[in-house]
């Protein structure tokens, strides 16, 4: 097995493809930003961390507004969720946009995105400046989770949350349940 | 579409699974853990965090070592991945027991783990504390990548990759590339 060193980058995959909800106080709505440098950093309390350029609009909602929210979207509205990551919030609606449903959060001020089978509600925590990059670090204050993608067990069933993976730049569709956690040692 | 809100919890998905190696200077071997909260912070300079448990033995061996390797396995060697997430490397030797081939990294102390098919040396940049976990940000100083998974344009074939997604518990494979980045716009 020959290997090819190539210089440095950010080469980690898989990694999530979210959504990220913020309100925009001064134009009265919600934005949202496709977010894949993210990530759980923590379990107690449950924390999870998104990386925003400085010059992208949300950067500066993020940090006026410090809370957010984290909608998992499924691959049925992949092209959607593509389209927050290229268009600027600053003069388009992109509810409007992509017409998407909002709904009310419960504990924190942005509009969850109804049509995302999981919405993660957030309050900044810490911010970590980085480079390129800062990395808002967010409590999980509620979730919610649409109950068509439940199993009869009561927890989720990833086939039909159908999420979407980002590899290199492409999005990929999950596969088949390969084991559990663990299962090495049953 | 009925929502079900349910106390916080880390419950993000895809996130990556990874085998992060480390050196052991006592024990004069590398060690290995399996990490599933770690992402893409940063772009410029490239970064990558993991967060660990300060209970894990490899907390102490990173905390004291300042570098590691992130070695992204394929779903061939799942069990011995999960294997390397439920066993303390403090008494056993992990390459030993998953029979994993060593290969000298060019910048880092750790050794790379010549199965997983790319291999990302980073330096310990900045320590996190949130809890739970203490997140480790990592710079990528060297990227080597198996010849095997490159596609005939020279880039990683995620196909042949076969990385591993982990979600709320369970490993799953990865299906079909759905979109590239931006595919929205064209």
């Amino acid at each position: 097995m020959v290997k090819l060193t190539i210089p440095p980058k950010e080469i980690l995959y898989p990694v999530p493809v979210v959504l990220v909800s913020i309100f925009d106080r001064k134009n009265k709505r919600t934005n949202a930003i496709t977010i894949a440098w993210c990530g759980i950093v923590a379990s107690i309390p449950p924390q999870i961390s998104i990386s925003i350029r400085p010059s992208r609009y949300s950067h500066k909602l993020i940090t006026r507004e410090k809370s957010f929210v984290v909608n998992v979207p499924s691959a049925d509205i992949l092209k959607k969720t593509d389209l927050c990551g290229v268009v600027s919030g600053k003069d388009i609606d992109k509810f409007k946009l992509c017409s998407f449903t909002s709904a009310p959060a419960s504990k924190v001020s942005a509009s969850l995105i109804r049509e995302c089978p999981v919405n993660i509600e957030c309050k900044l925590k810490k911010t970590v400046k980085l480079g390129s990059h800062d990395m808002f670090i967010g409590e999980v204050l509620a979730v919610h989770i649409d109950n068509d993608i439940l199993g009869p067990d009561g927890a989720i069933d990833y086939a039909k949350a159908n999420p979407v993976v980002f590899n290199g730049g492409g999005y990929w569709s999950i596969g088949d349940k390969l084991g559990s956690y663990g299962f090495s040692k049953k």
